[in-house]
């Protein structure tokens, strides 16, 4: 973690800067996407040293989590379940998964960012890279079987649906059920996807 | 099918009234949804004879279709898989799927239907029920297993992940695989939620 600069000159207090901050960093997020932004460019559209956005955000998918305000930070749901390795890794990951949409107020959260990427393409297109990066990149990292990519695809192709038909279409009886009785349902799917013949 | 009805009095001549009725659908489904519209309802705030909504439409489900600008009717091409048995139902579902959306002009038109409904709650909710019923309850009374509604929203929940995934998400390797490679892959989770050990 690198050491805080301040804001200088004009500049509001720490926490206009940080608001600063987001509001550049939204607007170059939808315009160029996730992986063509870097750090030092929203500091400039901001006017801010680039130490102070590291000092606020951490890393680029710290700053796209505050500036989408997810409400959390995937690598870090993430990163120790993948690191326990890949057997299990698709029990672990439903049952993590549930546990997070369940809790209503991260449902709420997540709710507002997929409406809001449905009404805005730079958005949507953004949080698709950053989901690919973040998210997708991750799960294939942690395949040891062949075809890391496309298994990882496939997992993201049921971890949506299940969150599209459970949260979103809340089709029945599946929106209902207890997260625990949903998880021996799903998990061997994602489990043939990770490390199962294909 | 119904015998024709005609347009009467100081309405336009029939495709005329067809665009009157398909506009009207359109507000009561948004309005009201699927499963509570009836084709009189219709019928009367379009101010035609029901009997011609039954001549150019057959069905609610044929209207749904026709003021959606659908490009086919679920229920037909569902039907003649279901009609088959769950056995292979799996496999028979993916590649027909796989190729109405892999058809550009099918592609398009859903990718419309799917942009429209992310802009307008009242269609979504509209097109949620008109799925749930002609779609996801055909499949759940194919299923012979225990569970049907239960299996075949699991069914539902994997079909729209790789939709969204290989389509509107597009994430790669997935998008560009040639159909026939994405059977295999996919077909086994279809069949499990159909018929297997839950």
């Amino acid at each position: 973690m690198s050491s805080a600069g301040r804001p200088r000159g004009r500049r509001p207090g720490p926490s206009g800067t940080r608001e600063t901050i987001l509001a550049a960093a939204r607007v170059r997020f939808a315009a160029h996407g996730y992986d063509r932004t870097r750090l030092r460019d929203v500091a400039e559209d901001a006017g801010v040293d680039p130490a102070l956005v590291h000092y606020f955000f951490r890393s680029k998918d710290g700053l796209f989590v505050a500036a989408m305000e997810l409400p959390f930070r995937p690598a870090e749901v993430l990163g120790p379940l993948v690191d326990a390795g890949v057997a299990g890794l698709g029990e672990r990951m439903v049952r993590r998964l549930l546990g997070v949409w369940d809790a209503p107020e991260n449902r709420a959260a997540l709710l507002a960012i997929v409406h809001g990427a449905s009404a805005h393409p730079g958005a949507a297109a953004a949080l698709r890279e950053f989901i690919t990066r973040e998210i997708v990149g991750r799960v294939a990292g942690a395949v040891e079987a062949d075809r890391p990519a496309l298994r990882a695809n496939l997992v993201a192709s049921q971890v949506m649906g299940l969150l599209a038909a459970r949260y979103i279409a809340r089709v029945e009886p599946l929106a209902s059920l207890d997260a625990e009785d949903v998880v021996p349902l799903v998990a061997p799917t994602l489990q043939r996807y990770l490390d199962g013949k294909l």
